[in-house]
């Protein structure tokens, strides 16, 4: 969080009513809104402030409900298929944050029986915060992953010109609770900086970082005024990480990456515009070799594998997930989500809306937030 | 290939019964001896020089055979499990080559009946070259992947001082063949460099690029006479990718990544020294949605998609694994493998060492390979 911003403690209930109750205006049913109040207070509660509830909603309003992209009280078909540990569903564009859920808590069950599962879903509707499904699981003890395609193609393939690739993230998480407390969580788009981040940038006259974005030339820049296209996270490799969402996205069902969330244009052509996910879970003990040094349990030799990265005068990294644990530790500490006065406005216009009292989202009537 | 070099065409047969040679004469089995021919065999198919018999046989006499860290004729014990999609193998340090063969194969079965098949394998020896396996189980018509820790902890974790990971790197496969003709593969160390790049440099009195290594004092430098450690690529994207193999590592029963590979130290802390691994393969049947656009196959699917993404102005642009297949195409057309004089005379060596007519690998009697 920016240290120029001031924060404000919302009670985790305020919010997840608000959230709630927007969804439901939607048309979604009750356990949708649910999943999606959910998962919007999981992200804040982690300090995901890109992928809140506001994020959310005007997801929707652009590529959901409001468009056809996402479809109220739609009912997820499971595909018929032999194998067992795998299954694939046909989301029928139900909203994201329900469908996710509802997968990794399959992949799960089938991990439980089978070692690992997985599921893949086609025809499915922005999930929001990959990171938060993989938390989830890892706390539960579990080694999770998932990757989905992004809305729009906003990514040029690595020596290319044009924007033929979703951000596409991958978010893994690893079950080290026992080890250093929480989740070590890789959680992030293959692009080497957001969209948002560009718009952002050029909110404040900053400059991009180097190898982040083109311009309509397919020249590299670093002006956000100038920016085209998004550039992969280190040259070929992230390229390649970016290309493999398009490969699963394609082996699930979705179509073609330029048309995807641009669901008119789509039509007209023929094609499909929704994203697909894949969603997979490992039981840990299926992988234990159970010779560990030392007579370690699996637990103890995580941690001390970790203690071992982290030793030798590397003692002030980070591991991927501190940021979101420090985070969620905040949220704990203030007894509520934190948000800057400009979301509390957002959410104050979201509280008109519905019928809910806006003055409960006024910076006057909420908790400043200091760190003690 | 460096366009400076002369590369000389090696029958396969020469070639195979060589390195099949040299493994037994270090006491390796006649099934061991030809799957390191096989892969060797497969690295310089594909044109990558790195990973050859050359470099396969080094890693033998510094890490294994020559100093115990690999155990020639050792037995893979299943490990007892009830999950059934997974298996976890103690390789009691057998030829990592002959490992990784059998235990993709095992995936590849475990998929054709559960969807998705994970071998993960621990006391193992080096594989060599993880794209190899990814390859052969893409071109049969499946999703692979692998990882697996790096024999000596070279890299420094972003934002570090001492190296206390591997190069630890992944290797994708996808059954594209279809599609482009080969398979899209991603295979690469999370390194920005290998190690081995570094001291090509020195050799060559040429700089490193930047953000690949650091000196002694944990500054950045671009001198490889200055190198003390290796940086992740993609600063804590990369670093997050490489702590994952050690993660996997340390679930399966890897120890401490400063130990590994110095056996003696290693067993004077009481820690185990051997590298694991980790294989796993899906049936794209199991991945079907059934629901493509314009009734397409689901191959027709992974076509159109790679079209979109290589379309718009990108036609120039690469897949991972186009170099490889590449290479591979420019082996069968010179009809051998192709090796460099000094390759040549590293293998003359050898081939004396193995009582095989040294002169059949002298540049004198092997054709020059040109480009048509």
């Amino acid at each position: 969080m920016s240290q120029e911003e001031s924060f404000y403690i919302v009670p985790p209930e305020q919010h997840k009513q608000l959230v709630h109750d927007a969804y439901l205006a939607r048309g979604y049913n009750s356990s949708e809104a649910e999943a999606a109040a959910a998962m919007c207070g999981n992200a804040s509660h982690h300090g995901i402030r890109t992928h809140n509830a506001l994020k959310a909603l005007h997801l929707d309003e652009l590529f959901g409900s409001g468009s056809g992209g996402c479809v109220p009280d739609a009912q997820i078909e499971v595909i018929e298929s032999k194998f067992k540990a795998v299954q694939t569903w046909n989301a029928h564009r139900k909203l994201g944050q329900a469908v996710a859920m509802e997968a990794m808590n399959t992949c799960i069950e089938l991990a439980d029986e089978y070692g690992v599962g997985i599921v893949a879903v086609d025809n499915a509707f922005h999930y929001l915060w990959g990171g938060g499904y993989v938390i989830d699981a890892a706390k539960k003890g579990y080694i999770a992953y998932t990757n989905c395609t992004s809305t729009l193609s906003e990514v040029v393939p690595f020596g290319g010109k044009y924007p033929t690739l979703g951000t596409n993230p991958h978010s893994w998480g690893f079950p080290t609770c026992d080890a250093v407390g929480y989740p070590v969580v890789l959680d992030w788009a293959t692009s080497t900086i957001a969209m948002g981040r560009v718009q952002q940038l050029k909110r404040e006259g900053k400059e991009l970082p180097p190898n982040a974005a083109i311009d309509a030339n397919g020249k590299m820049t670093t002006d956000p005024n100038q920016v085209a296209a998004l550039l992969p996270f280190g040259a070929h490799k992230g390229y390649g990480l970016c290309l493999l969402n398009e490969l699963y996205g394609a082996v699930i069902g979705g179509s073609l990456p330029t048309l995807r969330g641009r669901a008119d244009e789509a039509k007209a052509a023929g094609e499909k515009s929704t994203t697909a996910f894949y969603f997979q879970v490992i039981h840990p003990d299926a992988l234990s070799g159970r010779d560990f040094s030392k007579n370690r349990s699996q637990a103890e030799n995580i941690t001390a594998v970790i203690k071992d990265v982290l030793g030798h005068g590397n003692e002030n990294c980070m591991l991927p997930g501190t940021i979101e644990a420090n985070n969620a530790k905040r949220s704990v500490k203030a007894g509520g989500l934190l948000f800057s006065a400009a979301e509390l406005e957002e959410f104050a216009q979201l509280a008109e809306e519905c019928k809910i009292d806006p003055a409960l989202w006024s910076p006057q009537n909420l908790p400043l937030f200091t760190e003690a």
